[in-house]
């Protein structure tokens, strides 16, 4: 073996082939059972420490660490090559397993008991410092650990983190195996998806000046594949959307998707909540009450001012406009004059917020377009507010008693249309449980969101467009609306939130096509443009589409919400910035003018 | 439920919902233990047929076909509206399980013996007449299957192929899982790849001017995978490759892609061995014998004429070079003075050969390259053959002895430069094996082949290039040849072949930072160059990389085979044409201007 090394640019270490060794234990297994045993284990140098003659190094591999010992005693030969070994060197030894004196065992160690004493050392690779020490707690900048992402990666979290993903998509996969689901793969050079986001587009070669575009999801695919008859379908599959991009995005994400045929809501939401329960019990060890708390669109928006309700706090948002319509408050009146509501939260124990405290809050709302946001101190001695003159006592009795509010609180009050109502106390709401410390993070609260409305009107385009998409199946008794009041047309839609966050949404489907066909009318899609759009999507609904409906999960949300990770970048091997870029690869970079030409494409980014 | 039933254009069907039935069994799991039990079937009318008052109706879903009856005794309204019904229409059925008539059962249908007496029908959708029947047997023309996908997908045996390749993906997983492998998920926007075939570019709106690439495969992540320490890594992942389609490619297609580390060859072959075996005999309940043969490149090119040998059969290539390097014909003579060889196939049974089937075979190998092809019909007369007067009865005895040609054989002689005279007479032996129906088709014959070439001259580029790819590793004991004689060093990848059919190929890895500045040195790749294309790459090197090596299965090809689907197409749901189009969405197709301006590029096609 020795003979066959070669030296490496350092002159002083000679590298060793790995010949027929194969590891007998990984370095998370061996343990007092194992004591006497021959053993070969492999890794990378954690730490080497001299210490009465002897040479200890924490030998680190996938699984863990083990203490192996180099002792001039037991092989000379190897103990003087232990002297060249340094961080992140990779060795193989054979040795025998032995009991750590007394008083060296490390107790928060699972082979904290032993040691491998070494009779054969080989240096497989040699490694320069690296620009940051292999360690869970890092404070290395993060553009330093992606552009070394090889070596963040080593780090025990970052593994443990991947590992969890990929437990978590095997069990899925397993599942829904269990549960007769086909995975199909669905292209990823497609038709650009009219109706979406931005889709990132790939020039064709070989049909010069036309484009390919990547799915910023198989929405089409897999109901066409309900079409198909497959019944039940599922896949782990990436996406992609060229949108600016905020702090937990990525241009490619990865999506569980599926769907089903012959079902309703019910079955679907039975079907995810097993999944989940499993999921979390397997990986995490904790078990979820089910059914999942369900809830409508219009409930959600009225007791806390968010399709996302993050449900395990209270503060819900309480009606006031019945209680304050006749009262003195100038801003509550006009309010209510211009069609608007009157909403409170009651804080407990919020009335020793300062009046600092309060100008922030108050800032913060107007984030959201409040114009202001009036409070009140319910103190023991009585309220206090600048608001308070304008309310008389019975308005105030009814106030308290539909808040709850008791001496010590605080109440909040924003008056607007709906929209601002809901949007600035839905975010005030998740802003004071934070800063209060109501939010046990230990928790996982699910619930279903759904009847969501089937369309919404588009300032901008003039024109109503789909909440989901245009294929989601309007509910049954509000079809009669889709003509004269379409904005009151409740959908099939539904979502799963955890925590506050979104973590999967989906519908049941338009089936039928006279169905599909009054869809696109209320959406303003003229007959020749759906052809022209939706064209084989809408022939294939005249060839026997079932009833069918499904929903898609955004995987890496959900990892990184059960992985505990602060951002999804942490649950991804290789992502990109908040740029796009990937500061390993140096991905995007420029292309060969050569290649342009074959695809029939010019840059232009003069005047930028 | 018919209260809410809406009219269709169709206007003599009135539609049904679904309400809240659910499917109590599916199409093929109904027989005689079920008799008298009510239940509940959905699908796709394959078959209506009127006979006797009744109505029957093949109900066909995803697993298979079961009768359903209309009675107008059990059901008037139900047996009313049954006469709408036409092929492929979707339909719920209550009813009751009841035994079939003595004489109507149907043996070759698992639910044969017993039919479903309907007590209530729902009518779910209807459907125009589809452009082609939905059976196994069709004769649509590809391009309509194509453009009506869909509907092609309910063919059973189209959905068997998708069915067997899920099941395929699913044991895979399985089986790497229990072998302590991780599936990471590598990027989909990645960089151009260097040294390898065109590129799929996807433009950046963020970084204008600048393009992601699509991966051709996970090469440099999985060995990144490696230096961060993750040990054993696979994935099923989407390649991109923008080459000129053949009949058997896919612009998009799926791999198997895994990489080891603290392994050699042997690690590989077992652990591969292992997969396969599992693959085959679960889904084909076929039984393979292991460990799969071996042989080098050398043996293959020098038995076979090829790399990718068929060993169901014989027809081997026997050298002779050194038996006719005397004679006295001047074909011979000239391409041994040329430095060539001279090889033959030994046909059994083939003197029986017309000369016109000779001709034919003659013009064949002509296509490969070779200036002819000598032939001796070896008759129990004698040798019959134009040449034989240029054979001495030595030459001839030798000849015999090296060929084993007994009566009734036909020899075949290519005398040339090595490569023409192996690919003239490897593709002969394959086209001599089918056309004398030498070929089991239902055996299934694997081989390794290994220690392929590491480098090969490229006349264009004036410059030696991978053969594998720039990172395989050369074997140790070659080394020393890669300065002096690169093209005679031996790598250390290897390919899987399948009866005649490469279905993966990998290899051993560089490893050190020293040898893959050797190895761009043999490439003629400067310190500049290497850096600019690899410099990640080559940092990880730098810091630790451990001994891996690892491997890849293009899964469409396998799950052709194992399907005996004679294209790929057919086990890929949404596949696209050889002119890299998809029939049934139209992609590609012409972007919108808007998007092109955000993306900086525009299209020139002009002068095409």
């Amino acid at each position: 073996m020795r003979e066959e090394a070669r030296q490496l640019d350092t002159p002083s270490v000679v590298l060793d082939t790995l010949g027929d060794w194969k590891k007998t234990h990984d370095c998370n297994t061996l343990g007092l059972d194992h004591v006497g045993r021959d053993v070969i284990v492999m890794g990378w140098v954690q730490r080497r420490r001299d210490h009465g003659g002897l040479i200890f190094v924490d030998l680190r591999d996938r699984e863990g660490i083990t203490q192996v010992v180099f002792d001039p005693q037991a092989d000379a030969l190897s103990h003087e090559r232990a002297h060249a070994l340094r961080s992140e060197f990779v060795i193989a030894v054979r040795g025998t397993v032995r009991r750590r004196p007394e008083g060296m065992t490390n107790p928060k160690l699972k082979t904290g008991e032993i040691e491998v004493l070494v009779h054969e050392l080989r240096i497989l690779n040699v490694a320069k410092t690296p620009p940051f020490h292999i360690e869970d707690d890092t404070e290395a900048s993060e553009s330093i650990r992606l552009k070394y992402r090889y070596l963040d990666l080593r780090r025990p979290l970052m593994q443990r983190n991947l590992l969890l993903r990929h437990r978590a998509a095997f069990l899925t996969r397993n599942y829904f195996a269990e549960h007769a689901f086909v995975e199909v793969e669905t292209p990823v050079l497609t038709k650009s998806t009219p109706e979406g986001a931005r889709d990132y587009l790939v020039p064709s070669r070989v049909n010069p000046g036309k484009f390919y575009a990547l799915p910023q999801s198989p929405q089409i695919f897999k109901q066409l594949l309900m079409v198909a008859g497959f019944e039940r379908y599922m896949q782990i599959v990436k996406c992609f959307r060229d949108e600016d991009l905020r702090a937990d995005r990525q241009p490619e994400f990865t999506q569980l998707d599926l769907e089903m045929s012959f079902v309703g809501e019910q079955d679907v939401f039975t079907l995810i909540e097993g999944w989940i329960v499993r999921l979390f019990r397997e990986l995490l060890g904790v078990d979820l009450p089910t059914p999942f708390p369900r809830m409508s669109y219009a409930e959600a928006m009225s007791r806390y001012g968010t399709d996302r309700p993050d449900t395990r706090f209270g503060l819900e948002l309480v009606d006031l406009t019945e209680i304050v319509k006749d009262c003195d408050f100038r801003v509550f009146r006009q309010a209510l004059e211009n069609g608007g509501l009157v909403k409170s939260i009651c804080l407990p124990g919020g009335s020793r917020l300062s009046r600092k405290d309060l100008d922030e809050l108050i800032e913060y709302v107007q984030g959201f377009g409040a114009k202001g946001m009036a409070w009140i101190k319910v103190q023991p001695e009585g309220w206090q507010s600048p608001i308070t003159k304008f309310l008389s006592e019975e308005v105030r009795r009814a106030m308290a008693e539909a808040t709850g509010a008791a001496p010590g609180d605080i109440l909040f009050f924003v008056a607007d249309q709906p929209r601002v109502v809901h949007e600035s106390l839905g975010n005030l709401r998740n802003r004071l449980a934070r800063q209060m410390n109501l939010v046990d993070s230990h928790t996982f609260q699910f619930c279903w969101v759904t009847h969501f409305p089937l369309l919404e009107w588009d300032p901008d385009e003039k024109r109503y467009v789909a909440v989901h998409h245009p294929f989601t199946a309007p509910l049954e008794e509000d079809l009669p609306l889709l003509d004269e009041a379409p904005e009151k047309v409740r959908s099939r839609a539904y979502d799963l939130v955890l925590n506050g966050t979104e973590i999967g949404g989906g519908s049941i489907r338009i089936h039928r096509r006279d169905i599909q066909n009054k869809m696109f009318n209320a959406l303003g899609i003229g007959p020749q443009e759906a052809e022209e759009k939706f064209g084989f999507l809408l022939d294939a609904l005249q060839y026997g589409a079932p009833p069918h409906g499904g929903i898609a999960f955004g995987f890496d949300r959900l990892m990184m919400i059960m992985s505990g990770a602060s951002s999804i970048r942490d649950v991804i091997a290789f992502p990109k910035t908040q740029k796009g870029t990937c500061l390993m690869s140096g991905a995007p970079s420029e292309a060969d003018i050569q290649q342009l030409l074959e695809l029939c494409i010019r840059v232009e980014t003069e005047g930028r």
